[in-house]
């Protein structure tokens, strides 16, 4: 079926748990949403379990499924591929797959290990030279509120930079009869809140202010260190709910920073933040104005300008919905609000726009290291009751172009 | 004990139940917190029951009691009667009082009937011409940020009204079981939602648009007709919660109305909003801004301004507590906020500096009685099931001076 | 291009505005979101205008493009006519389709007449005999926030309900020089806010509380009775600016109305509320409990339970994103908040699985009637001036089963 | 004026700026909202200058004014003394007085020093036995919401605590043209925003957990470490805005902590939170529930219980005026809020209750000392950039009876 007469562009997607399904929905929307330059083609889905992929091919709509991701990077119909995976897979798959000439979106956090992130990084720096693009899936910065806050920061509005206070609460780890899954196996995540969910804050700041975190001090805890282990999949193994295994991750994750505009940051992020579901609260406060926000009220940024007069001065409530919003021209009328799943959309459409034009697009691999360098700085202050904790080598991307 | 050199300014209380306690306090507070100049001095207050008052004037602060308030008219040391009785005492007293030269505060609302609340405006007019003053007790105008409202209107900042929502939202006779007190006897409250607290909607669109309501349609409601009957106070009586009698007010009413410069008016005021306790909630659009407030937040004034740049426009949460707005310079630092009884302090101290500069205060009973007259023609229309009942000859005062 | 192995639903969409994108994005999103028994196909696209329909199939993703809806009709390949015109059109299309034996989803306001919608529910009567369904897309319903709140009442948690709070309110109509769209032109659009955003709220309160508005009385405005004559679409005329048109719809609409259950609602609709871009608001107070929602946080219900204990009673905001919620197993984890399209999506799986189950999806064209009957009656009140006008004939579907 | 048969307290302040005022404005308040066993008297005023002092006792309502506060603490009229200077003074006042036998109340912080704060702490355990009382005016504790937020804590509705989040923000230090005054200058104030305001949100966290903090680690920052001169007052001298003098204290602190149960901190105090005017905001998380605070919204507190109905759950928005709340049957009825004021006014009352029955206050200078001691190892954590500070000998009073 041939809907459009663009260029095509061949998609494989590795991956089809959750975050599978959000690119999905991504890739089939975005060539509809918005005037794409070139037509996704979602062209094969490839897993592990060969019944379980077909299936996901069928209800996630993917033409094939495949069992062999190594093969499919051989393929002359694929141009991107799109990796789903768990952490410590990312490595093996970008490396190869940006040798094999194809694009790549990865998803966060980049790597399990700064020694794999490096790597990753260096091969899309050499990928880069030859034409092929690489980009890191921290979806929030493609939420218009955040590039919102992020424009008026580059305008100026907000001024000098004294305060950050950035959260993301959950709490779905609340109950300690929760079972042991694979998230909290620190040799198959890597890292707990702190990588997860973490990392998107520091992305956020960092992106929003265009400044980076020079030093950290922080704590990791652990809570609930011991948890049913999960019967295999697939099984009965008759050990559910009697046989306990540990717990290796993080629970929560708290620190300060030093920015490098010399503003002050709190940071915390939690999966014990009982009432609050996907909570990312943002907070800046400059010489000028202020910024907060909260991803509950997603399509909401407040603003505060100290130029208003002083009788009528106070936060703003912007609905980010209007026509000279990010990304909006492509949505809904004003007060039609977005979702979640938006972001993954605007995400797919910055990525053909960048493959098409040629451009590098952000965030970059060597941006996911500056954060994984940052994660690892709290972890180490936290494992050695250090404080202040220099990131080192902190690679931050320069500002890229705002979306109109 | 003199603790000023201040002129004295007696002050004679009739009634000291809540708006008598109320009332105490801002006599109290405001030559502590407003520089005025008289000193108010709380010099008796009367009861009908002389051990009752005896013991409100100890515990509310006043030097003597009295259960004859034709006798406290008649004393030289009383400048000022505050009437704070049921509604259907109101006419004989504030009448008495204006006649021997006292200055007149009379809570609201002004009367029982249109006919009372006529005689009453006749007898200010007349003493106004002796320079005796005479004021109304709507003090919820008094709360800072409704008047910072009613100053924005006046600016210009808002444009010609198009949209106002008047809502006076409270839940205290939910439970069928609540008894027959007398503010449910038409006989002597009146009314029941509408004047009681619908009153105070109707005053507070008035005052901040500087509008008067033209033509009215309504509906009142008495959703719990019969409630058990209160034992008489003082005595066992055996009856309470067997015998019941008969609810003769509303419980709700609502209506519309035409705003005398084109706009419309939607307004609630109901004892069974379940969950809202003294929810009075107004919201204006304008065709160059728009105003909402709610008094659960009383501090804050939401404020739009679509001169705004469209990226960055949205209702500003204005916190009314900064030196430039409306009696703060009496009051705390910012952000300290205001509480209920502030806005009785404020009106006491307004009619203070009204007494003693020679200005007639606002609102005036011509105010009151205009207010009447909506409140009358809404029950009109209800009974009759007519719609769009003309309020007969509304007199609105013009808009007084928006204190600095 | 075959991805799934299910029966297929051939879908014709005639339109292809605003509502014929939403729709597009529904049909595509709805399969992959929900395991649907029966999977749609985006056959045919229809339009006036060969060029822009054909530019249309492209953008939205439809497999072929059509001028001539009458002979879509006669293929064997269609199933379901999805009507996204605007309402003038609506009854010729909607009833040939049902004779033609095809499914319809016809969009709101059902007709532009009383005569109309009952020529048109006699239609869907007659239809559903031989096993044709059809529905109107009242799309708000499907807001799992608004299916929780009907939910709720169904409880029992609400209890008698006794105020309606309903509002829509947008600004889009602010700028007096916005030009005289056909929404404007009574003619085509059949009536202005009333019809176009009021009708929403109508089908929410009587969706969600399971009553009827049984009399209204009410007030229509018209606030710009001039604007811009557009220039022809396509060519250069000159009059854009210089000439004017009058403006034959109401901007604004306001009315109460008495429920069947004895409750009383105030309703506003309006295209002139600065400020509010989309604000479906709605309060309900019953005498158990309290509802409180507004759409521009559309992933919240706020509900009161009078059952708590007293010193932690309050409304609880929920977030409306928990796998207990309606919808909301086929979407993303807690917190990950939906938007305005999501509705759409949920409204064409509720259709594919009415079809398929061989029941009668709702809202019917039975309930859209009983819906213009309210407006209707609104308008005459408006017009004539009477009050509390009845609504005659109301029907009202019994509530049909909330989702899981 | 004798108004009451009451036994009287008399009362002297020492210090009549905004502390002073707020201390007048509850001493004459607390006993008509309270019925207080004993009846204050404002007996005297006590400041440096003499014609200020005793221009201030007839603003603010004392009988007398002196410039001696030793000869005041000789009278035998005298029974409590209020301590409102600044802080270097208070040791010296407050250990005289103790010896005295006057009851004090001291305003925080404390003292400047650890040593000053151990010296007042020991001569409070000394008068303790001989019946004199001591308290300090942590007066944020005597909010209703907060008094609320222990009791649920107590209760076991929140269960482990296992996340505090808590923040002082304010703006008013924003310009940097705003002079130096002695707040900003250390060896008058002791510290910055860390020790006036940060004091406060250790002791919240402190006495609604009932927990203390055990170990910190933070960092203080001057953003602005120049300003103007302020002129002498009472003459002109030419320098204001001319010469500029060094800010010797911390315009803001932040810092993390560990809680005596196992839970994290973060903690935030800055007066450079542009747009924030007083905004105390206290979050925790525990292992059954939640609570969320904001004073810029201080009648209401946020309260989550993971027991109710998941299709229900969320913050509850307690709005803390019901008779059921603390403190709230001295004042008005549900819904009618409270202002910053009354939190002044409850703690007279508190202080008053605590004379007449032989208790000893909370909190006492044994906490205040706790709560310096917390303050002193965040800051000697940022000298050093040393991270997790013990605070030694925390010392934490058992939590006191919550009034009804």
């Amino acid at each position: 079926m041939t809907i459009t007469s663009k260029p095509e562009l061949g998609i494989a997607l590795i991956g089809h748990a959750f975050m599978g399904a959000t690119h999905s929905h991504a890739w089939r929307t975005a060539p509809r949403a918005f005037d794409l330059p070139l037509e996704p083609r979602m062209t094969v889905v490839c897993g592990r379990d060969g019944e379980a992929t077909a299936a996901a091919a069928e209800r996630l709509g993917w033409e094939e499924s495949s069992t062999d991701w190594r093969e499919v990077l051989t393929r002359d119909d694929i141009d991107v591929v799109d990796i789903c995976t768990p952490g410590h897979t990312h490595a093996e798959i970008a490396v190869a797959a940006l040798e094999a000439g194809k694009h790549v979106l990865c998803e966060k956090p980049l790597a399990n290990s700064i020694a794999e992130a490096e790597q990753m990084t260096l091969a899309a720096e050499l990928a880069a030279s030859r034409g092929v693009r690489a980009m890191v899936g921290f979806t929030y910065r493609r939420v218009p509120a955040i590039q919102l806050a992020r424009q008026l920061v580059a305008e100026g509005r907000i001024g000098e930079i004294r305060h950050v206070r950035a959260q993301y609460l959950q709490d779905w780890l609340l109950d300690p009869e929760a079972p042991l899954s694979w998230r909290l196996d620190k040799k198959l995540a890597g890292s707990g809140a702190l990588g997860d969910i973490g990392s998107h804050i520091v992305d956020l700041v960092q992106f929003i202010t265009g400044e980076h975190l020079e030093t950290v001090t922080g704590a990791l805890r652990t809570f609930v260190t011991e948890r049913p282990v999960q019967a295999a999949s697939g099984g009965f193994t008759g050990r559910a709910g009697t046989e306990r295994g540990p717990v290796t991750v993080d629970d929560a994750a708290v620190f300060l920073a030093e920015l490098s505009g010399g503003g002050l940051g709190t940071f915390e992020a939690t999966r014990f933040a009982t009432g609050r579901k996907n909570a990312i609260r943002l907070e800046i406060n400059g010489s000028r104005g202020a910024l907060s926000f909260d991803f509950e009220d997603m399509n909401v940024l407040n603003v505060l300008d100290t130029g208003d007069d002083p009788h009528v001065q106070g936060f703003r409530r912007v609905v980010v919905t209007e026509p000279e919003h990010p990304y909006l021209t492509a949505w809904w009328p004003p007060g039609h609000g977005l979702g979640y799943d938006h972001g993954f959309v605007n995400q797919a459409a910055d990525l053909v726009g960048a493959i098409a034009s040629g451009q590098d697009p952000t965030p970059s691999f060597a941006d996911a290291l500056g954060i994984q360098r940052v994660l690892d700085a709290v972890e180490r202050s936290s494992q050695d009751r250090r404080s202040w904790v220099s990131v080192p080598g902190a690679r931050f991307a320069a500002p890229a172009h705002v979306p109109a």
